[in-house]
């Protein structure tokens, strides 16, 4: 099929390759044009605007937040620029109220709109692993669903409403910071008391715990390895945020994700940007002065 | 092997009742008697007193709590009914400061003590696939690691002194419990936005949070069905306060453990008792009155 | 002097009032007509648009939030069709980035600009006695003080900058709504202790906190009288939302910011706006359940 | 009048002293003899047990926590020596479960007591100027009110039981503490947005919050000065502390209350327990990272 696909990060890299060596007709759009050079040797035709990459059945984007896709369909008249028929699959992670906003300016314009964030780091993408969320018209979904099987190991179609697949990227997302949060603030603890945190992660992540979030997270909060980061810290927060702002606009007190967000403050007010989220293990053991106690 | 066990809850009762089916001459006392008749059936000895239990080389226990442990063997006497050389393994969930008061009774007594917290619920019990946490001296620990593994499917030994077994069993379940509560807040979120919380959890606890603990507790939340308790309410409120005591004693700020405390105290102030601490899904329902809402 | 005032809310009106008394020819214009009819019958000049209230030597605005400001004076024109040598006095309580945002717009247009957020409420409006945070440059504080010391018993220069006033105005906010909070967790705590609210505010509003914030609103909360509001559940929403702007903003961990924040959004879901902000108690008591326990 | 004091701490020193100044024939006891003697200087027969105190009609104590209180009159048996018809007024903050046994330990003895913890530091303890809480029968506060009247401006009465006068102390401290945090991070925000502390809460400790508490934390907090303690960080910890137990036993959730234990704890984990608990203060600039900002 022939499609385009624009914003190629690490992950929208990884996906828009597998689509390639799919067999599948692909033009790419990148800001910065360094990540288009690997796709090219790959047999993508690269373009110099996104408004040249929507000229086939299917548009896939995955930029970087909110401003990023503001600023390409909105403000810089992307949506005016597609065909009626075309689908946008839209796999950033937005903000619910530009979820909703998103499917509003679509369907204004007849143009098919799939909201797809996805669960998975750049390995699981470039496995062609992801897990797909997939909000949107179900004949539209079904339209798309080989091209997001090339991409995805499974697909979870959620209904109709766009923000109802990113309202469950934005609440997964948050399970996860509650995930890193428990384990480093029960690392301290354990830690206090003698147990490594390698020890004790070890069991709690091959019994009660053991599934790949826990596993990933919890082998750098083990080694307090925080660079590279994997998901870097400003983005976690950014995050959390989304959660936040969903719930202030459904009034949903969510303590948890208030404690998430002041101690990704706490990490990020120590001035390194480029660390991992799970940075947080960092906050909980500097709480309990513990590197200066010798644990 | 000639052994005595005392403390025939539901765990306990499973747990016996795999070292008589394996063969062990198992004598058994608990402080009501009903529990002790199905193990009578199976071919249990039934002493009235717990000084008679601790005839044979291992005496399990499975108690309660600190109060229950403490009648028992301190204000009770059973320490000094023991004889030299028995080996005592303490199955219960019992604070960090207790654990180490009864490292130092055992061994003033010269009596051989592990620390053997497990995690698993009764019907895994009753399986024999518990996994058990084990704090004591190693060659004693290989001694009884025949008997443990007829009711663990896995062992995991923690080194010498026994509270290192008991903070990790203690931050476990805070890890539960924050696992509990990340899932209720981010369902009331879920669902103020149109998605059930059971077609939110099954993505989670099929993708990212595949591990059991996530998907028992998910079917809970997602049905609302909290009677009757798996893990009833106040041993939660216990559990967390035990990781809040442990953490001030070594003056570890949890402000995770903290947030579960005021929820669990939230919850109990509704008067129901008789409910699993999942029930923290319905307090952070109720903060957002999504039922009134009818979402 | 020859003024305008625009933003004619309880406050503006009261503040609008006592200029007019002092003798000041005032030119004032509101959104909706109604409050500018008792003003009119003092002597005010009104005018049907805001761009015919800047004809003075003063502009004073006492608008209800950013959007209102940003609408007027950004949005609608306002500041491009005042005349160089005006002085703008804004006495709302903004954010600290619009705050910033404007120093800026006016700076590049030659106008001078006071940010003049104050702390009192419509009664002591009235009676002239509010304090007045006043930043902006010197001379032009002082230019304007004669008309500040009409309205306010004491103005509080805080140096050039402007959002130095509206900052402290959001910190001062901040700490407010952290005192109701803790009335409303102390006296639930007292409450349920079988000491009434009222005994227990009457002895602390005595003693160590014999100062008019608590003592105004401990009465609301012993005679548990959320309305009328004196200030507006929302609008103390809102303000605690401007206080972790400025936080997330400058990267301080805020967690009772937070803490606020939350119980506030649980306030707000229950669905009632139109009650005071010290609706904060009914939470507190709620979580407690302290009304159907009857105490 | 004939009475005894014991605990002779800076508060019981500064009370037993007013009483003797006044004409009272005062019999003193201390665990430690150093404090005795400035007493023995003005009067005060100094005698070696505590037994030995209880000879008079009146018997105050002002023992410094529940371990204190607990070892003297119910571990010592000096509610044993003591003669009925003694009135033993108890100026301690305790715990409200503990109040409540002496208030059934003293009845059961034919004893009379009165609950009366104080508020107010040294300084106002040794100006006669403290507000005395006072819970107890009304004839028998009526008895000892002209001794009261010597130590304190006010009395307080608030009814019979004398847990009463405890669960107000102890609510009343939690809102000192509150204060405190809301002082601490307003001046973090402040600061990092250009504002002194010292300036910020002039302002705020002139207007709103023009009381003593305030004024007098808020000095501390402005000048960085921790040192040395006015009322030190492990009291308030323990303070805090008998606010939660006392929550947690009636089932009231204080989310502010475990902030405060949260920070306390993480004041304590720095190693330093010489210092004020406004200490607070530096612990919010620690998470916003502050001094090393140079702000």
């Amino acid at each position: 099929m022939k499609v385009g696909f624009i914003g190629l990060g690490a992950m929208g890299s990884a996906m828009a390759s597998n689509l390639i060596k799919a067999g599948h007709e692909v033009t790419v759009w990148n800001r910065s044009t360094a990540p288009t050079e690997p796709l090219a040797s790959l047999g993508a035709r690269v373009v110099k605007s996104p408004d040249r990459a929507v000229l086939g059945e299917v548009l896939f984007s995955m930029l970087a937040n909110d401003q990023a896709v503001r600023d390409i369909f909105i403000g810089g008249g992307l949506l005016d620029a597609m065909d009626k028929g075309l689908v946008h699959v839209n796999h950033a992670t937005i903000s619910v109220s530009l979820a909703r906003e998103l499917g509003v300016e679509h369907a204004s314009r007849g143009l098919d709109y799939v909201a797809a964030p996805v669960f998975g780091r750049p390995d699981v993408a470039a496995a062609g692993r992801l897990n797909i969320l997939a909000a949107g018209k179900a004949h539209v979904i079904e339209r798309v669903r080989p091209l997001l099987e090339v991409m995805g190991s499974r697909i979870w179609p959620l209904g109709d409403a766009p923000d109802r697949a990113n309202v469950v990227k934005i609440a997964g997302n948050f399970m996860l910071g509650a995930a890193i949060e428990s384990m480093a603030e029960a690392s301290a603890l354990a830690r206090a008391h003698g147990v490594s945190a390698a020890d004790f992660l070890e069991v709690m992540t091959s019994t009660l715990f053991a599934s790949p979030a826990y596993q990933g997270y919890a082998t750098l909060i083990a080694e307090q390895r925080y660079t590279p980061a994997g998901f870097a810290l400003p983005l976690g927060y950014k995050d959390i945020g989304l959660a936040l702002s969903a719930a202030d606009a459904t009034r949903v007190p969510l303590p948890l994700a208030s404690l998430l967000h002041d101690t990704l403050l706490e990490a990020l007010s120590a001035g390194d940007e480029d660390v991992d989220w799970s940075i947080m293990a960092q906050v909980a053991a500097r709480r309990a002065h513990l590197d200066e106690r010798k644990l």
